[in-house]
């Protein structure tokens, strides 16, 4: 594998769960990588591995390293008298939530030509904003559960128990249960304190939900399906566990043909325009009929745990990255008006 | 108005074009700006308005130009011993197309805190890709075409004759009207010359076009609907013709519903996340109802000529740009990790 860069950080609400990933996935890959901070303010810093702790973070301590700058090509640091280049092949990016999945960071590195392992600018919008994932489940020919968009103060017409999200976040954050009237002000007070609309989808207490993670990269790589252990819905704490997980998982108990239309939708679903990520999509099985819950196009610590074949995924995937095409300006319709015009 | 600065150019087929635009859109505003080039290799320079002029840029001139670099809060150039921000109040975007459409601009603004009119990221995916765009119609309660989204090599179901365009482009280029099989090839040819997708639409001849521009700024602020002169479709060269109309558009001749319809059609549109932007809609009427064709999110020379009150609109909109929140990291989680298992 050529050497990595890890990106982590971020001005979203899983900062902090973001310099999690990035020690979970440096574990799991195993080869020499290099680690670059994104502060909440919007500043890179490279970080050595023997400060690759939670405290020198949350301490403030990361503003004593290197700070870069990005630049045509990669980031720079400043030496006396300008600016010189670090060593960057390639970004894997565990920014998660805002910046990270919300093609703000896919936007920047296709805009400075640095290669980048993660979902670019189209495939961060449709699965940020849940509304928008609603219509690619719908582009994929993938089910997924009726739902209603609500903004604060209105009415919510589905029926009890139902669960509410904030539209954009990309976390469990502001996620509620509203089983009667008794919840209804604590759910819509923690979905709009995040966005000022909301997805509302009926709650079905015993739906089974599973997690499955690939990418395509020549041919498809993909992981196990995993049935997660869960309470009502998995909440912040619960989910992010997982970024620390070291065993692998084991492969579901599922029927064989369910499991196959699972496989199936996902592979619908990267092909909207997943290219370059490794992503992770919780399904739900009704009736045996496979639906669509949500798409996590930076999971935790990339999802390593789910794969018997993490390392050869990722390499594969780095050495397909797709790249945005290079357009050079022409001026020929300039020369054309000006000809017409005799000037211009 | 505080002082602008109109940023033009890009990597994008409509580089050229951008130039024009800008010339377009300082003539209308009139008030003192800065002027920003973004080359096709993406670096940003520091334009004297005395060249303004095309050729300037077609002969590579631009090159000894100041260099500008992105800095968080604004543009920076190069001093002896490091950098030192320019003034930038606001950044207004004339940049078509790629880079400028097709959300990566709005990313680095939104990056780098810089406040700037035009379209935000979600917007502008959603307007750059045709198919996003009849998801976004259906979003905002607004009529479409039917439409057949189509790859290089598939076969045509809808019947002749249908117009063809690349899924993504934000210009003129590429389109071509299919009427038999002989136009086929070349068509084909033409669409997919751009992107790996196409769609195709019925093509109606006799259909009515009309544009209408506006923002949200506080209030309202919507142009004249314009019935514009065609021929078969507006292609390249015609439809950038606009970008040098110094004359005034005239209301189109339309009855009062309609011309309702389609100013609360504009309405719904844009408030599916346009917020920030100056946008134009193109609208037909069929049989007196109101279909959204397409949806020009940085509008040639922000479609000024489509105002009789042009200065106010940018003003207000200027004055009313929407800031992303900011989100300041918390290590809350960090900490209750340690505590619970003593180390991290």
């Amino acid at each position: 594998m050529q050497q990595p860069i890890i990106l982590f950080g971020g001005a979203s609400f899983e900062h902090e769960i973001s310099i999690v990933s990035a020690i979970g996935l440096h574990q799991a890959i195993g080869v020499r990588c290099e680690f670059v901070f994104l502060s909440s303010d919007h500043r890179f810093y490279l970080i050595d591995l023997i400060n690759m702790r939670a405290d020198y973070f949350a301490s403030g301590k990361f503003s004593r390293s290197t700070e870069l700058f990005l630049a045509n090509g990669g980031f720079e640091r400043k030496t006396l008298f300008g600016r010189t280049p670090i060593d960057c092949d390639v970004i894997i990016s565990v920014v998660h939530g805002a910046d990270g999945e919300d093609g703000t960071l896919a936007a920047l590195f296709d805009f400075y030509n640095i290669a980048y392992l993660g979902p670019r600018i189209e495939a961060s919008t449709l699965s940020y904003n849940k509304h928008l994932t609603k219509h690619l489940a719908i582009m994929a020919g993938v089910r997924t559960l009726p739902y209603e968009i609500v903004r604060r103060g209105e009415v919510v017409k589905t029926p009890y128990p139902y669960i509410m999200k904030p539209l954009r976040l990309g976390s469990s954050l502001g996620i509620s249960v509203v089983k009667g009237a008794s919840d209804l002000d604590y759910a819509h007070d923690s979905a709009f304190e995040f966005d000022s609309e909301a997805i509302v989808e009926p709650y079905i207490a015993s739906v089974r939900e599973y997690n499955l993670a690939g990418c395509y990269a020549d041919d498809w790589h993909l992981s196990v399906i995993e049935e997660p252990q869960k309470k009502e819905f998995l909440d912040f704490d619960q989910k992010y566990l997982d970024f620390t997980r070291t065993s692998k998982a084991k492969e579901a108990d599922l029927d064989g043909n369910v499991a196959a239309a699972m496989r199936e939708a996902f592979k619908r679903i990267y092909g909207v325009g997943f290219f370059g990520a490794l992503i992770r999509c919780d399904f739900f099985v009704i009736d045996n009929e496979v639906y669509l819950n949500e798409i996590n196009p930076v999971p935790g610590s990339l999802a390593n745990y789910l794969f018997d074949n993490y390392e050869s995924a990722l390499i594969a995937l780095i050495e397909n990255l797709p790249r945005r095409k290079s357009i050079t300006a022409s001026y020929n319709y300039i020369h054309s008006i000006r000809s017409q015009k005799g000037k211009l």
